[in-house]
C-alpha cells in the first residue's frame, strides 16, 4: 500500500539551501503555504528570533546544517574551528533540533590522511558540549568529487567507520542520495548503519552534470533510483524527516511558490 | 635515491587521448622529438598501418584504450558490443600490445546493479578470444563521477572483486591516479592488486573541477598527491609504463611541442 499524498509529505523537510536566494521569513513562510512541515536551516541565514520565526509558521527544525570543518592548517585555526562548532550545537538546540550535520573536511594541504586525523580529533572534542546541549553529531559523507572542496570523508562505510568510534547516541550518520547513490556498497552500508541514521536528504542526478559543487537536479530530473534507496533507508529503521536538499543556482529563477509547489509534488511522486 | 631523468622518463607513456586534436601520426612524432618511447592509442584513430608507423617513429604500444561498454539495453545490442569488443582485442594484438583497457558501463537504463552483472558476463564471454591473442583484460574502474555517462565500476575494489574471478593472466585492473585518489581505501586495495596491476594512468584533480567528463588538469597543476600513489602502485610490483592521460580540450590550444615538453617535464618532476 503506498501512502497518502498527505502522509507522505508529513516527513518532507524543505533544506534551506534550496532556496539560497530567499531570506529565512521567505522560506519558511512559502513552505508552510503548501503544507510542509519541517524546516532544515543553514547557519549562514540563521539571525535573532529564527527559532519564534519558524515555529510561528508551524514548522519544526529537521537538523541544523553545518558543522564541522575540522581540518585545519595550524592549532590556533583549528581553537577558532572547535568554537564555531560548539556555537553550532548550541544554535542547533535552540532551534529544538537534536541533529547537527557535520562536512568533514577539506585538507588544508592536499593531506588526505592528516586531515581526517584531524576530523576525528575534532568530533572527540565537540561531543561533551553536543551531549550537554542534547545534539547528536551527524557525519555526512559527500561525494567524492568534493573531495579536494569540502570533505575528506567520502564514503558511508568511512563515516561510519568514524561514527562507530563513539555512543550511537552522540555520533550517527547523515545519508545524501546525491552523495552516495553511485556506491557499490551501497546496500550493505546503510544496513549497517542502522540505529546511527540521523537524517535522509534527497535530491538527483543530472546527466550531464553541470557544476561539481552546485549541479543537483530536483528529485525525478535526473538517474538516481530514489525510491530504491528509501526502501533501504527505512529498512534500516530510519522513520524521520526526508531533507530536500536541491543545490543549485537555477532554482532562484523560479518563484518561491513554484519552488515549494514543485518540492512537494516531486517528494510525493519521486522519493 | 632518485631516478635520473633518463630512467624516469623510460616508462612514461602518451595516452592519445591528451592529444585528441592531432592526428595518429602528429602524435606519435612530436612523442618521438622529445624522446618519450611509449605510446597509449585510442581506437577511434586507428587506421590501417598504425602499428607500423608507432614502431617507425621507434615507440612501443603500452596498452590500446578501449574496449567494454558490455551494458546495452537487448541482447542484439550486447551481440554487438561483444563482436566490437573482439575487434578491439584483435586490435591490441595487431599493435603489439598485451593489455586492452575496458571501461565498464554506463547503464542504459539506471539499472546499476543489472549493468555490473552484464560487464561481468560480458567480460567472461570476452575472455577466450582475449586469450587466444594474448591480451589481458585491464578493468579501470572511473571515478564515482562518471557513473551516469561511463562506468558502473567506480571503485579499486569492485574492479578487484571482478578480476578475481578470473585468472590473473586474463583479467586485471588499470589503476588511475584521477579515478582513484579519493578513495579511503586506496592502500589497501592497490596492496591487493599485487599482481593484477596492467596499467597505471596520470593526470591531475584541478580544483575546481571545471568538468565532470573532461576536466583534468596537468601533473603538477592539482591537488593529488602523485608521488605517494606511485609509490603504492610500485609497491605493489608494478613497473610497467606509466601512461600521462590528462583529458582537457584546453590542451588543443598548446602547440604539439609545447604539450610534448610539457608532459615529460612534468612527468619527471611531479609524478
Amino acid at each position: 500500500m503506498s501512502p497518502t499524498p498527505e502522509l507522505s509529505t508529513s516527513r518532507l523537510s524543505f533544506n534551506q539551501i534550496t532556496a539560497d536566494h530567499l531570506s529565512l521569513d521567505e522560506a519558511v513562510e512559502a513552505c508552510a503555504d503548501v503544507g510542509i512541515r519541517w524546516f532544515g536551516p543553514w547557519r549562514h541565514k540563521l539571525a535573532p528570533g529564527a527559532e519564534r520565526r519558524i515555529r510561528d509558521a508551524g514548522l519544526r527544525v529537521s537538523s541544523l546544517c553545518r558543522g564541522g570543518f575540522f581540518p585545519a592548517p595550524d592549532g590556533a585555526a583549528r581553537a577558532e574551528r572547535d568554537k564555531d562548532n560548539r556555537t553550532a550545537v548550541e544554535q542547533a538546540a535552540e532551534l529544538g533540533t537534536d541533529v547537527l550535520v557535520l562536512v568533514c573536511g577539506p585538507a588544508p594541504d592536499g593531506d588526505l590522511e592528516g586531515a581526517r586525523r584531524q576530523v576525528l580529533e575534532g568530533i572527540e572534542t565537540l561531543i561533551p558540549h553536543a551531549v550537554e546541549h542534547g545534539v547528536r553529531l551527524g557525519v555526512e559523507p559527500l561525494h567524492p568529487m568534493m573531495i579536494a572542496e569540502r570533505s575528506v570523508v567520502v564514503t558511508l562505510s568511512q563515516a561510519l567507520d568514524l561514527a562507530e568510534r563513539f555512543d550511537a547516541a552522540e555520533v550517527g550518520v547523515v545519508i545524501d542520495a546525491y552523495h552516495v547513490w553511485w556506491d557499490p556498497e551501497l546496500e550493505l552500508q546503510v544496513e549497517r548503519a542502522a540505529g546511527r541514521i540521523l537524517g535522509y536528504h534527497v535530491s538527483d542526478w543530472l546527466s550531464p552534470t553541470p557544476d561539481v559543487l552546485a549541479g543537483r537536479g530536483m528529485m525525478g530530473d535526473g538517474v538516481i533510483n530514489l525510491p530504491r534507496i528509501r526502501a533501504l533507508v527505512e529498512g534500516a529503521g530510519y522513520r524521520g524527516p526526508i531533507e530536500v536538499e536541491v543545490i543549485n543556482p537555477a532554482l532562484a529563477r523560479l518563484e518561491s511558490a513554484q519552488l515549494m509547489t514543485t518540492v512537494r509534488e516531486r517528494f510525493e511522486r519521486c522519493c
